[in-house]
């Protein structure tokens, strides 16, 4: 790594290789057996530049889950841009599932890792599932956006938003772990038109 | 243990005090950390006969994984005898959600395990998540029906059941992973609900 840069970005660098690196060894080899060691071997750096960004292992899985996350929502705000109305937005999202299935592909098994640890230990449930709340609210406010621009009947929207989610979810898990990736992007994507269909308000 | 009982029936005891006592130590403290000598000492029964009734833990885990599907297909025949249609009889099935999410409660973190493995090795993959696939067909089966008795309108009856599944999949997942079950089992009923509504073939 350079040295010539100034400090702030050759801290995002440092950051960015451990990340990288982080990813790469708990898709190989999973979450409970890689080592700090590992991460900073694949990334080319001292035990010393880890713990100064990261303070464990799994505080950069967090990060890791966090930007996947951020990538999803940031993916939503640039449909909202074009300015469609909700039922176009939603199908437009839905029509992101082969890339979020690619995304997500690597990360399966450190997915199921976490979730077995979550659902055993409350302080990993906070860290792993309590964030996922703020995405029912983003996809729950959209909905309620469609019934007051006349696009969508009067819902329950936290209810609507959870069965969008719901499909998107089971058709996401159950395609990983099938050896028929295609398929489950099309259940995802007719799940959700298929609903739209139901409460979408006709001309 | 009684020894007056024939010899058949006592083996048929002794496997089900295996299956009993794995399924207290996998839920208290998960698959791996669980031995093979815990679950004979909470049975109360010795190694050999432990292994004289299977080969292995993972086993036992199978045909704990196995005798749950085969309740959820029994349920489904129970329904289907009632002689109702087929969206009735999906909505029926969908109100079992409770006590779905009550059973599969206690095994959440054991599924997550297993489906950590099972996305890292081809062996475990055919164990635990092939069987799925008989699932798929019955539902689709179910679907085809209904699109034969005329009470559903004809769609890709594959397909239609793989988005039922999702949804129901989905909202099992997230709801046993909230800390409001209550929500999710209202999301995956109204989410099926919602799907046969755009389905059913109006009179």
């Amino acid at each position: 790594m350079s040295n010539n840069l100034p400090k702030q970005t050759r801290a995002i660098e440092t950051r960015t290789a451990i990340l990288d690196a982080a990813q790469i060894c708990f898709a190989q080899n999973g979450f409970d057996a890689t080592r700090v060691a590992e991460i900073c071997q694949t990334a080319g750096l001292s035990k010393g530049a880890f713990y100064h960004h990261f303070p464990s292992k799994q505080a950069v899985y967090l990060e890791l889950l966090n930007q996947w996350l951020e990538d999803f929502e940031r993916g939503l705000e640039t449909l909202r841009e074009k300015d469609e109305d909700v039922p176009t937005t939603l199908r437009m999202l839905s029509k992101t599932f082969p890339s979020i299935f690619e995304i997500a592909e690597g990360q399966l098994p450190i997915i199921f890792d976490l979730w077995a640890k979550a659902s055993r230990d409350p302080h990993i449930w906070q860290a792993t599932i309590a964030p996922f709340e703020h995405y029912y609210q983003v996809i729950a406010e959209l909905i309620e956006e469609g019934t007051h621009e006349k696009s969508l009947i009067e819902t329950d929207a936290r209810k609507t938003a959870l069965i969008l989610i719901s499909i998107g979810v089971g058709a996401l898990l159950q395609g990983l772990l099938s050896d028929n990736i295609d398929e489950w992007g099309a259940v995802g994507q007719d799940g959700i038109d298929w609903i739209l269909k139901t409460i979408e308000r006709k001309a």
